[in-house]
């Protein structure tokens, strides 16, 4: 069974056709995760593979058809699909090649993901076959999707809200979890743990780092380091909920913080205050970001002040100089100010929230406006 | 930090070199999450982003030189890597890309992954303008990757035999986790946390299923359908430890379990036994297949019945009729039988090896032969 009523997934094919339709697309041509999911609810962990291929077309009109490996038709035909074809894989390759093209070859002009937050879950040999095997035009999917899915539905924003406010729960717990001595391995695990506690399903992304005034990178894994008194640490988490993904973090001092760390966080905390007063339908994503980046004064190497997030951990609009994206109703957000501390070290803090014909809602408990000491 | 001595990473840019150099290739091109981490140790959850393209162009000879964005640009620095060079990122398309064409712009043959378990990370729109940009002629780095990374050195087979470990103690604790009543949610959830308090840094994968004789497929998310007495239980986990994965099932019966099943499971085990007797070096993947295939009878829709691992959930060879691949020392295999039990109801177990120069090695707690009844 879908994650969502049916009328969920017909009204996102009836948005997408009519997009189509504007834009003389004839059709869709699909392979990843979030495009599949998005329009037919098909939801596995069985991505992790790289393996197997997953294609879906959506045409002008009418319901799409899967084309996927036999080890999924079941779970493919629990979606919202019309035909679901299956073939024999693994094969030695090109394994749904031959019906693929049967598949697309009626459209003149098919649209794929190309561009901004797109890549290819296929052979690139076999993406070239196919290409040279058909007369048609191809154009870039991403601007259409970006408008389609940019915009969460009632159904899509309570699952985002849900899962935002077990990130909050967990995020409170974290002076029972951490402290001095505890390696960031030992840390993360207990963080992880205490978000599948709250109620997440997965946690696909965990991430932090910590010392004295902040720390290097906002990427790394855990490590062995083990925290000591005067540490800031950071947890930042996409946990996941029906297959939505909230994106936030936490600061902590451990016993006590440096006097830059604590300037930094209420520095933090009014460049996402300025961001709450800018986040309005109209404004534009670079508007939002100069507001914030406003009281930041120079910048890190994040290269963005927040962005949009559903079914990926990061989704369009980017928060950033170029990004002219207006945003309006119904958008989910991170807010994720940034700023260097000393030597290298740099803080940040994430919220996220929820583009309303007025005000934002905040999806996740706003952090304090001074930095914690536990 | 890498998470092996620089002697590892050092063993395998020569063994790619030489081998680049016997195939007359002059650079390979880079993406995605496992290349850069074979090659340079770099790891970070941060893939799940979609947003940020990571490249990594590996000459005949010297070091490999890193393209990233800036957020990524100092733990690229702590790999194996020679040049790190940074762009501003997100910044509206493009980002990179003058400079990763300067940079293959002296290489007459480049090769990256485009066959099996490949795909393109980055925009393909981009990667279309950077073939017209060169006059490269580009090659499949696909088979000389599958032989590069298909045999693991001591210290990957170190690290996977610790979460296969640690997935091993996951799974003798389901007795306590598992039971009538619980939602397959619960279950999940349960077994999840259980993973990560025996030392699990994450649970990228965990599928499974239940019913009187097993389930239906075995690729499906956790369902809020309660557990009852006569269910078979199946869960299927890909935890991880330094990036490396384990990939193994166990099956349970909860309070009793129906005639048919248990011949089901005890078929599975005999056919793991003829995959343990055939798994020699030398033996062929198909030959492994065949070995069990001949005690199951006929097949599920799975289309194989194991593959490797390794830093992919799934790698080459595939235990299926159409891999000729020979086995060796070092090969980290699953061997995965399925069988058909009744009504679209299956049963599959899975068992982590080691190919060695006698015996193979088995990374996971060999399961019981008979079904186990909780």
């Amino acid at each position: 069974m879908t994650d969502f009523p049916v009328a969920e997934y017909e009204a996102r094919l009836a948005r997408a056709q009519a997009a189509m339709a504007m834009a003389g697309i004839d059709a869709l041509f699909l392979n990843t995760e979030a495009e599949l999911n998005w329009f037919t609810g098909f939801r596995t962990a069985f991505w992790q593979s790289p393996t197997r291929r997953w294609y879906l077309v959506v045409p002008r009109d009418g319901l799409p058809t899967a084309l996927v490996p036999r080890i999924g038709a079941a779970l493919m035909r629990d979606g919202f699909v019309g035909d679901v074809l299956a073939f024999d894989a693994p094969a030695g390759g090109n394994e749904g090649l031959g019906e693929l093209t049967a598949l697309l070859r009626p459209h003149a002009r098919i649209a794929t993901p190309m561009g901004e937050e797109a890549s290819l879950r296929m052979a690139l040999a076999e993406f070239d076959a196919l290409r040279a095997a058909l007369g048609a035009e191809w154009v870039d999917a991403s601007p259409l999707l970006k408008r389609l899915q940019m915009i969460k539905s009632p159904a899509e924003i309570a699952v985002l809200r849900e899962i935002c406010t077990i990130g909050s729960r967990a995020f409170a717990r974290l002076p029972e979890l951490v402290g001095a001595g505890q390696t960031l391995e030992g840390a993360f695990r207990a963080f992880r743990i205490a978000l599948l506690e709250e109620g997440a399903e997965d946690v696909p992304y965990l991430v932090g780092g910590a010392g004295p005034n902040g720390y290097v990178d906002v990427i790394s894994p855990a490590s062995t380091r083990a925290l000591v008194a005067g540490d800031v640490l950071m947890l930042d988490t996409g946990a996941r909920l029906g297959g939505y993904f909230c994106d936030f973090d936490r600061n902590v001092a451990i016993g006590r913080a440096s006097e830059a760390a604590c300037r930094a966080h209420e520095t933090l905390w009014r460049a996402t205050e300025a961001g709450l007063a800018a986040a309005r339908p109209g404004t534009r994503a670079c508007d939002l970001f100069h507001a914030m980046a406003g009281v930041l004064g120079t910048g890190s190497d994040i290269g963005r002040l927040g962005h949009g997030l559903g079914l990926r951990l990061t989704e369009w609009p980017s928060l950033a100089p170029h990004d002219t994206t207006v945003l309006a109703p119904g958008m989910v957000l991170t807010l994720e100010p940034s700023v260097m501390v000393a030597d290298g070290a740099m803080m940040v803090t994430e919220e996220n929230i929820l583009i309303t014909d007025g005000a934002p809602e905040l999806l996740t408990r706003r952090a304090e406006r001074e930095l914690p000491v536990i």
